[in-house]
């Protein structure tokens, strides 16, 4: 249980994985790999940074907002594999962000979820990523996050 | 022939699949996944959605929109697989709305698409998903979709 | 070394595989299949096309940065196999377009990625892809391409 004891070290308690907000499923594995659903920022059922960056919302909001979109990716990882130690790469981190004319800041957001999965799966945690602005984002949540995990057999 | 049966007695008849814009494949198998390009909302060989979704365009067309793309799709995996029975899981539905600011309703727009999927496939059809709005979209379409699908050796 | 006579004969020099702009990798490695992350048109350390398409650029311009940005995912594609020629397939390209309000003109934009590709590649070189307009991109950049590429064992 090296992750969860990661996990206990860095005072982190996944949230419960959060429902789909519409017909599909939050995550699906099909040979070695886990493919999760566009997480957004909900904690305790609520959307916790709504808006834009570049308007309403900091940076740092972004950030966070980035941070939890993630740790709702990990908990359903946590579902697929039922164990995290199971998870032998993050492969793809694609990092959506909420943003008005004129944002340029998208790495430093998506920060918040690169610098968790680092924290976290250490070596194993070195993925590929996508940052890229949308213009209008479902529920008007600052971010949108989906994760490509590699699992050992 | 299921899923030949499912599509007779839901009286849908797959188009043909439609070519694609520029120098691209509409589909690509590799190992037992198929990836097909981002599709849009043809429909005999013309974009039956233009427009945007929260200004010209109401969300059943985005509706209509996202099931005609995802009937597109459907058809390529068909021309892929040869055989829809050899569809073991629709990994991830991709949805892009092309939608005017302030627009929220992403996920009920790619409803067309899941509902669709569901209705064809039932427990195969389970799938994730990304839901995201775009600025601007190839040809003024109102949606673009692309799915990942795993096929039985 | 088939592919490094092609791009001889091409004139074409591989750019040095650029770095991230933040905490993440240029590629990964999941069984055959390797994922880039999302390339801008770097060369030489700057930003070689920077701006919208349908505003200050021209779809030259978009062209010629979608094939700057190829070229980059062609570079890390090198570091990751040590040889082109293990190239089996290039699955999937993701094409992310910066344009301003009404451009239409995404396909041939991409175009300079997809026709380097089939250029470098030849058969092995037909791919699938996405074509997306982004309202606001990292670093201004006019475009972002990622890669999804299948390797022989």
């Amino acid at each position: 249980m090296i992750i969860e004891a990661k996990l206990a070290e860095l005072g982190i308690d996944l949230p419960e994985a959060p429902a789909p907000v519409a017909a599909y499923q939050p995550w699906i594995r099909a040979g070695n790999l886990i493919f999760t659903s566009g997480q957004l920022p909900f904690r305790n059922g609520e959307i916790s940074y709504a808006g834009k960056l570049g308007a309403e919302l900091s940076n740092e909001d972004g950030y966070q907002a980035a941070r939890q979109a993630a740790l709702n990716a990990i908990a359903h990882i946590k579902s697929a594999t039922g164990d995290l130690d199971k998870v032998k790469t993050i492969i793809r981190i694609e990092g959506y962000v909420h943003c008005a004319e004129g944002f340029r800041d998208h790495p430093q957001v998506l920060n918040g979820a690169s610098d968790l999965i680092a924290e976290i799966f250490g070596d194993r945690g070195i993925h590929t990523r996508l940052a890229l602005g949308i213009n209008e984002m479902p529920l008007n949540a600052a971010v949108q996050l989906a994760m490509i995990v590699e699992v050992a057999d």
